[in-house]
């Protein structure tokens, strides 16, 4: 899109189809009915104003509102929570938030073992599935103190299940199927599989979910490279 | 301290002298004239409270509250400002919110790479300094934008203040000392020099910075446990 395409009055959101960090954008802003304008970035030809917009991390998602962009998948969540308040992702108590906040943090931690899985081989790669596997563990050991609650947000999605849904929800077993591993089973994770169905069947998350076929051809197709480079 | 002991109407803090992540606690407290009692922690020998707290990373700094705990220095500040709103730690307007919030997680993604110069030898150090160094350029570029005001959150201490008065004030240059290696240097970066300064002279932030000297004695000797251990 060029800048003078851009609409600066609209809500504009710069991701990428396959990426779990737009999803968690795309998910929030869908929950809320928010509309928006979504840029498609072509990640091997950044846009001039993404890489204007995010000059640290030139990454997506760039939630661009008013003309100032925020950048950060979980920032980004904290933003549209308080400038659209209603139907909130965080809940009100500042306790409630500061748990919610800590788990927040931890999926951002520990989510990248399971990416680390993903784009390595023999030891580095072993030493990523026992991270990953022992993050799995402590969530699953959080679910189980709150097993009376159908969300991480309670009766609603909050920004708990949209920052665990940009880990778990598709990519991870896509992520196993790839690499020719298992770690997330059912039987040891029950839990976390009850959420997963759970997530998966809020219509707003199954309209705004990539398709399973075409990430696992993408990320299959982008892991070959990544191992082919020198 | 023995459990019984423990008053759970009080704000406890459970930290180190040490410790940069704990005195962040330290200064939002006394920055707000909150009162506390302070549980100074044996890091190799952990309190039974502080495991039971904070039993996912089983670290330093727990506040608790109420007789419940928060966890995470970052999010222990969102904590507090919630709780206790005058003098406020982060700003008012949700983009400014996210743009400090952008910030600190700069700062806490970022700021593991001068630990690692102190933690690492040979090759993983080079790695790290080189890191430490961009971390402290984009700073730099980012103070020079705001040159107008004389801290990160304008006239008084914000949460970003904070945030990186946890990395560079004191720890820093001591890690450069102990390491024998100069990487924060005043030509190169001069306004977040004069950042430090305007910092370090804020009564509060003067008060509850550790002693120089006994910081020194005290990463110094550790260090040379770390190296020494297989």
């Amino acid at each position: 899109m060029a800048d003078q395409d851009y609409d600066h009055t609209k809500v504009n959101l710069h991701g990428h189809w396959a990426s779990p960090f737009s999803c968690r954008v795309l998910w929030a802003l869908s929950l809320k009915g928010i509309p928006y304008v979504y840029i498609e970035e072509d990640l091997r030809n950044k846009s001039k104003l993404l890489l204007q917009y995010n000059p640290v991390h030139k990454k997506i998602p760039v939630l661009v509102h008013g003309g100032k962009p925020i950048c950060e998948s979980m920032i980004i969540m904290e933003y549209i929570d308080e400038k659209w308040p209603h139907k909130p992702l965080l809940p009100k108590d500042p306790y409630a938030r500061a748990l919610a906040r800590f788990w927040v943090k931890f999926a951002e931690d520990k989510g990248p073992s399971i990416w680390m899985v993903y784009r390595t081989t023999g030891e580095e790669q072993e030493k990523s599935k026992k991270e990953s596997l022992e993050m799995l563990r402590t969530i699953e050991e959080y679910c189980r103190i709150n097993a009376d609650k159908k969300f991480f947000g309670g009766d609603e999605i909050g920004i708990l299940d949209i920052a665990f849904g940009g880990m778990i929800v598709h990519w991870y077993d896509i992520i196993e199927e790839i690499v020719g591993v298992k770690l997330f089973e059912a039987q040891e994770f029950p839990r976390l599989h009850e959420w997963v169905n759970n997530f998966k069947q809020v219509p707003v998350i199954k309209e705004n979910l990539p398709d399973r076929d075409e990430l696992l051809a993408f990320f299959k197709s982008a892991r070959e490279k990544l191992l082919a480079s020198p």
